[in-house]
């Protein structure tokens, strides 16, 4: 069986509509409006590979050419002449087939698909449901490895096809930050050393119930506190800390990280105001991880996120999320981005095995 | 008791040698050309304000000037008047003291220090030896963690003062990276598609004994074969793989990659040189995993080795070698740095608990 391709979709008559459609869920019904008639299926590109690579299709014509499978991606995985970005999409079609999903591409007017498709490439139905059952699992956007993404933007689902063509997905969400380790500090005074700071002879509960900063001499929680920058600067910003001489910890953070300093001490009390004591997630390389419940950090639960703190225009690679997400699930946390823009907003994202 | 500081250098007379140096291993033993007489005890900075804080020593008299263990970190941890780095070795020191080691800091003369002690801040003794004995345990470099470091120049063991002053421990080491992975690919062709390339009619071998590609049709490795472009690239230089047309891999990796493709590429085939069998690392977010003994992709093994490719003179800040560390460490695999200049070498880093 042949198709047609006319405008970027092929056209299946005959008894497309039946074999394809009505039984396995590829294409949408023909409308008066396509510019084939007959009471057919039409196809993406994505769907016409998919058939022509099992044999389910025996070519595509366009024009006076016949392409079979070969000939026919070649056409339209090439950019200059097909679609962008066809082979990602490709890879994720054909990889949820075979993990025993019908989806759609979606397009103005095809099944599954919003008013306003933008950012997604597929509706993915329930399994065992089909485009004409009305219900959709996924929304997925396919992209390649090398493909940079803005994190603020992440879609529902991405479907990444690595350089080796394998597919991993990532569910992206607007996780609910908060906890209920409020804490009001108590005033204290210390110096500023270099690029941390050290407070002489704070009340105990500073550390203990405040998770503030860190017992100079390991185990003494009674003896001076290191502090972070961030942390100094958080307490002088509130008041609780006051530096000897000029010293200005905001003015320091900046001048060892740039603004990088900015985001971070926003981001830094932003989580303390949800009730969230936000450490350093250096062992983990990330900004933060944190503990939604302190009560006493000798009774210290497992800090439940790992926080990367980034401007919110801020792209990343898919290897760079799958970097983070990956090393977040082996030490049982939840990876999350902070987007520092006029507020502080965050997206958790995980892999997921649709 | 008191200490002079003279020349960067603190001394103690009276029984100070006795106390500090015979019994705890604190500094080295004052010398005739030494600008202090008295049969003493010469103590490093780091050494002195260690023991200020744990109230050993009294005070440090530098000129007419009296100072405690608050105003001495102060004099010597900023950066305009101390030793620059102090903080993150003073760290340091402190956490291998709690771990129950003696260790020297490095200079020239000092206990435990080669001729030449650049790149090295610690001679620290093996456990329950000191200064007198003549063996070194472990040499250490302390940096603060937004001390970028090269890769190349990674020492034994680098010793990381978070911004929490918390220390960690990587331990570098230049890996044996051979394999018995041996294997001779035939000739085919193919087509390039984009990003990646797609190899018809392969033999079946080509996947199953050499492990390149992916069957385009997940699970049957007779199906054609999809390369990535690093691989199609190396297969097209050893005359392995003719393309159609004008195609040419590595054209299309540069435009896609720029020069890391050629990094890339010649990691690549010198790991395939070296009987190991490179594929992508993208789901640990690394540029490639390796196998070192592929028989049959149908009984293969644990991969051994992430590798990130990176040119020869590339720094990376201490948090980024902790996620990748962490993360290899998290799915028991060796975390390699493949460093491409003339050569390509490498560097294995560890986490390391001393």
């Amino acid at each position: 069986m042949d198709g047609r391709l006319v405008e970027g979709v092929v056209y299946v008559g005959d008894d497309g509509r039946q074999r394809f459609y009505d039984a396995r869920g590829y294409g949408r019904r023909t409308r008066g409006t396509d510019p084939v008639d007959s009471d057919g299926v039409a196809l993406s590109p994505v769907e016409a590979a998919h058939l022509l690579v099992r044999g389910d299709l025996d070519a595509v014509v366009e024009g006076d050419r016949r392409l079979d499978a070969r000939a026919f991606l070649d056409r339209v995985a090439d950019p200059r002449r097909g679609e962008s970005g066809f082979l990602p999409r490709f890879l994720a079609y054909a990889d949820l087939r075979e993990r025993g999903f019908y989806l759609s591409p979606a397009r103005r007017g095809w099944p599954g698909t919003s008013d306003d498709p933008s950012g997604v490439d597929f509706a993915v139905y329930p399994r065992g449901q089909g485009p004409a059952d009305g219900g959709v699992a996924h929304r997925v956007r396919a992209v390649g490895e090398r493909h940079p993404v803005r994190v603020a933007d992440l879609p529902e689902v991405l479907a990444v096809a690595d350089e080796e063509s394998d597919v991993t997905y990532f569910a992206a969400d607007r996780p609910d930050v908060t906890g209920t380790s409020e804490y009001d500090p108590p005033a204290v005074e210390g110096d500023l050393l270099a690029d941390r700071a050290v407070v002489y002879d704070p009340p105990a509960r500073l550390y203990r119930r405040g998770f503030f900063g860190r017992p100079l001499a390991a185990h003494d929680a009674d003896d001076a506190l290191q502090l972070s920058l961030v942390e100094a600067a958080y307490l002088a910003d509130r008041g609780a800390l006051a530096l000897s001489g000029a010293d200005d910890p905001r003015g320091r953070g900046r001048a060892v990280e740039g603004d990088r300093f900015d985001r971070r001490l926003r981001t830094y009390a932003d989580l303390r105001e949800r009730g969230v004591v936000p450490k350093t997630g250096f062992k983990f390389g990330a900004d933060f991880r944190t503990y939604a419940d302190v009560d006493d950090v000798d009774d210290l639960g497992h800090s439940e996120l790992l926080v990367r703190v980034l401007p919110v225009d801020r792209e990343r690679t898919p290897r760079e999320l799958a970097l983070d997400v990956r090393l977040a699930h082996g030490v049982r946390k939840r990876m999350v981005f902070a987007l520092v823009g006029e507020d502080v907003t965050y997206r958790s994202v995980e892999r997921i095995t649709p």
